[in-house]
């Protein structure tokens, strides 16, 4: 009988979900997500030509996270017709220093997942849930966890140290980096697309409400702009990016600020939303006329053009650029905003419109800019596939 | 009767000092320092030739802060031999927003800067607490204060502001920069040393104990590393440089730090102390055969590296590098690293050997690289003639 794999992302108020024809790079068969779970819940799943199959919304009290889980297993099982599901994979935020490439979960990797749990405490936890509760319903059931963090591990020490007492450093105070499933999916394509580029030097730009951006060298991570938590580096939807570490010492001697009250200031508040104080949506500051949106979205193109120079440091020079994410892949005028800024590095590109994977410079640019769509989902169900056969 | 212009640069354990023959370009009469206050008192000054006038030694509980400065002032006025003071200028370390010029002190002036006291909490009371003990014993005194952020004031709006609820932008949470004394003092000799790279784009190093860039264009301020306060940016001997905000947040859940603890643990026990765990002293370093002093200075090295890159494309390319302070004026190993790692941007040098000002670029290379002993106080003296005649 044909088989599935199944991948799981699971957020705090949100489940994608993606399905699979097992078989060396199997096809897509459905994705979905149960959204906004508590506020607005809404299930959401189209089929592989992006044609809804499913689109189901609920009062915010009628199904809690867990009966949001059981919707989308029932769900999924129905779609499946009788196609059994061979393995799941798990994107799971943090692997620490020692998960450097996706795992088969067992007991013993589970209490050392939930042991990371204080590196990323507002992700692990939904991740590792979405395993447990498989593993309870279903304990045969073959499970891999692939982390965000593990393409970024064997970068150069130097890129993953704070100037922190080695102690703390000890502990895995380190700059782990995320986006490492985008990241791993666009350079494999980069490799297929234009092996030159990636064998050389390229700066990855995963520009989405959550935004990094990444160095490669002959396709391995030299050094990335999140760092220890997914709020360092760039500015980002709510997220402030780097900010001087005193700021926080301020607030909370001025502000009487607590930890709570500063991750909701620095994860919540901050990025686009708190500098326009009108959305953190780019496509809302887009269509805005006020001075603060164009504040916004000015700001979010200077820090990317800032780190793309350091980023270019690390790597001694640009052979390529590469956007990705919601916004790289689509939004053309930012695109050519940082381009322009970037002109100093050879940066020059000449599209103006289309989609879809496609190199965007002038033909004798020195460097490649490139748009690749990310697919982390199939990322994962590849990985997924590989680590249980 | 031939005056003196008074230098003076307070601290919270050292009062350092300078004494200028009044006149347009005045020259040096002495200058010295009373530092270790609390600890091992010790005054030690020198003529202009360098010659020792004065070095005297206390034990640590024979004179307080106050008595030291009485010291300093009563030797002053012996060294002056009838010399008159007609002008003190003092280092400030924080004029917020407002101040972005030298400016004569009057009881309003006083008002405002104490009122940026939250916002350099280490340095501004010991800057103030000394202008205000000379206008208790010399109401007539004229004084002027000169500023560490001064120089940054008119760099971009994109390069000042971080990505935070603009609420908390306006009240003054910004990037402010510091040692834009000395930054102005080296941007005053680049143009008579090379008028070309004056008018162009450069980076300026001032690597010390406390380290940072900053990028001049047309001889304006840019963009620097430090920020809100004088902790963002570089590895420096005891401080972090920049982290991620989140591991303020993460210390606080797991370590229970408070903020005096976190300040104690970015300002002091971090940077090339806190990585080594041997000395915040780079010739200690130098001088070690353990690996983590190898690695702390190849961390200094190699986030010198990474910000010059950001540096770069804040300018849109780069025309300059100078070295100043105590380590970018006499590590010449150091500097060797740092420009080997930025021979990407055309950097190339060639000296081996020599002091003072110099050019140590390759005649033929892309980049021009100086050494410029800085000297802040000649700043002040001459800031403090212009304000006060």
């Amino acid at each position: 009988m044909s088989q599935a794999i199944a991948v799981i992302n699971a957020g705090s108020s949100s489940i994608k979900f993606a399905l699979y024809a097992d078989g060396r790079e199997g096809n897509l068969l459905f994705r979905g997500q149960m959204e906004k779970l508590g506020v607005a819940p809404r299930l959401h799943i189209t089929d592989a030509n992006g044609e809804v199959l499913v689109d189901r919304e609920w009062a915010p009290d009628a199904i809690d996270h867990h009966d949001g889980a059981q919707v989308v297993l029932h769900t999924s099982i129905e779609l499946l017709a009788g196609r059994k599901v061979s393995g799941i994979g798990h994107r799971v935020v943090h692997g620490g220093t020692k998960y450097h490439a996706p795992t088969r979960i067992d007991p013993e990797v589970m209490r050392e997942l939930k042991a990371l749990t204080p590196l990323a405490p507002l992700h692990q936890p939904h991740n590792l849930a979405a395993i447990e509760a498989i593993a309870a319903a279903a304990p045969e059931m073959p499970q891999a966890a692939c982390f965000d963090t593990a393409f970024h591990r064997n970068q150069p020490e130097l890129a993953q140290i704070y100037a922190l007492p080695k102690e703390l450093t000890e502990e895995g105070i380190r700059r782990y980096g995320f986006h490492g499933l985008s990241y791993e999916y666009v350079t494999g394509r980069l490799h297929e697309l234009t092996p030159w580029l990636a064998e050389g030097r390229a700066i990855l730009a995963h520009l989405g409400n959550g935004a990094s951006l990444c160095a490669i060298k002959k396709g391995q991570s030299q050094a990335t702009t999140m760092g220890f938590t997914a709020v360092e580096g760039l500015v980002m939807g709510t997220r402030c990016g780097s900010i001087d570490p005193g700021i926080l010492i301020y607030l909370m001697d001025q502000h009487g600020m607590d930890a709570r009250a500063l991750e909701t200031l620095i994860y919540k508040k901050s990025g686009l939303l708190g500098v326009s104080g009108i959305s953190s949506d780019m496509r809302e500051l887009k269509a805005s006329a006020d001075q603060r949106a164009s504040l916004a979205i000015d700001l979010f193109v200077y820090r990317i053009v800032r780190e793309i120079g350091s980023l270019a440091a690390a790597l001694g020079g640009l052979d390529g650029l590469v956007f990705t994410g919601g916004i790289g892949e689509n939004d053309h005028d930012l695109r050519r905003r940082v381009a322009e800024r970037c002109s100093w590095l050879g940066v020059q590109i000449t599209e103006t419109e289309g989609s879809g994977e496609r190199r965007l410079s002038h033909p004798t640019a020195a460097v490649e800019v490139w748009v690749i769509p990310t697919d982390e989902e199939r990322m994962i169900a590849r990985h997924t596939q590989e680590v249980l056969s």
